[in-house]
């Protein structure tokens, strides 16, 4: 199988080698913008746009998009701007759950043969100003949507996940997996 | 604050890192044996005795211990000893929730000031005969509580987590951060 990623995630692109599986990285050039989508069901719009793009450009391989979002309270959460926007981001996560969701979709000869989406629920624990702080200071917030990455430092902020823990990484790997065998 | 880490565990020393903490690894050589204790409480039992042993030899330092072990209906499974042995254990785990049980100990002076065990729900998804031979021939199970390592190609297997995640790598982030501080 011709496997194509498409997306420029290290992230992403760590999980799927880390699978064992062997794929060529095309990131996609769609359009992320999702004004007029439902916010909800925006990550399988946006990873099935992205896939679709590549796939029209590789009708022979078999393509992989995924986009992700965090929402707190159905509302998404972008990346910060500034310091002062990933403070107030990290304290309104604080002790509290919120979700993470990627769209996942398959693509090959142009046509979408799989779109769907996974929810995973992320407690944060209670920190202290300081902690949060010097967490900000790492710079590691400043390019994460919900100013955090499970993955690095942001670990110290979470108490518990309920769900895929890959999935708040970038790659549901379950549901990626089932998708594929189902083809 | 002179931080050591009473474990080889290469996966323990990557956590610790990644949460941005300097420290020295001391790797305990208490007795691992747990006949005559509770199975459900040898895990904190395990973790302060690690603890203790290296804080004896070095009194100034704060000294963390661990021990994970992982559970099918309350009874430990230990690492498979050969590859039947993993392909029985896969079995058995597939398709359901296993509890993943860490304890902690922080130990100062020759003294256990903390001791507790952080419990994670790990659920499987149901993967064929092949996905389980081939992940077994990968030899990734054989040295590993469970025969999975969930941080690895491991990760295939899993569906869904309840609770902590670094927990199943075998150090439990959040309460060992507030074990710490409450010191």
């Amino acid at each position: 199988m011709d496997l194509v990623l498409a997306s420029a995630s290290p992230r992403r692109q760590s999980i799927l080698a880390q699978l064992g599986f062997t794929f060529r990285v095309i990131p996609s050039d769609a359009d992320e913008n999702f004004d007029g989508i439902d916010p909800r069901e925006a990550p399988a719009e946006l990873a099935s746009r992205k896939a679709l793009a590549v796939s029209l450009e590789n009708p022979e391989a078999t393509v992989l998009g995924f986009d992700t979002l965090v929402y707190l309270d159905g509302v998404p959460l972008g990346k910060p701007i500034d310091k002062e926007h990933a403070r107030s981001m990290l304290s309104a996560l604080q002790g509290r759950e919120h979700q993470v969701i990627t769209g996942v979709s398959v693509c090959r000869q142009g046509h979408c043969l799989h779109k769907s989406q996974e929810i995973t629920g992320v407690l944060f624990r209670m920190f202290t100003e300081r902690e949060m702080l010097d967490y900000i200071d790492t710079l590691e917030p400043m390019d994460k949507a919900g100013a955090y990455g499970i993955q690095g430092k942001g670990a110290r902020l979470v108490r518990s996940v309920h769900g895929c823990y890959y999935n708040v990484v970038g790659l549901p790997v379950a549901r990626t997996l089932d998708a594929l065998s189902s083809l």
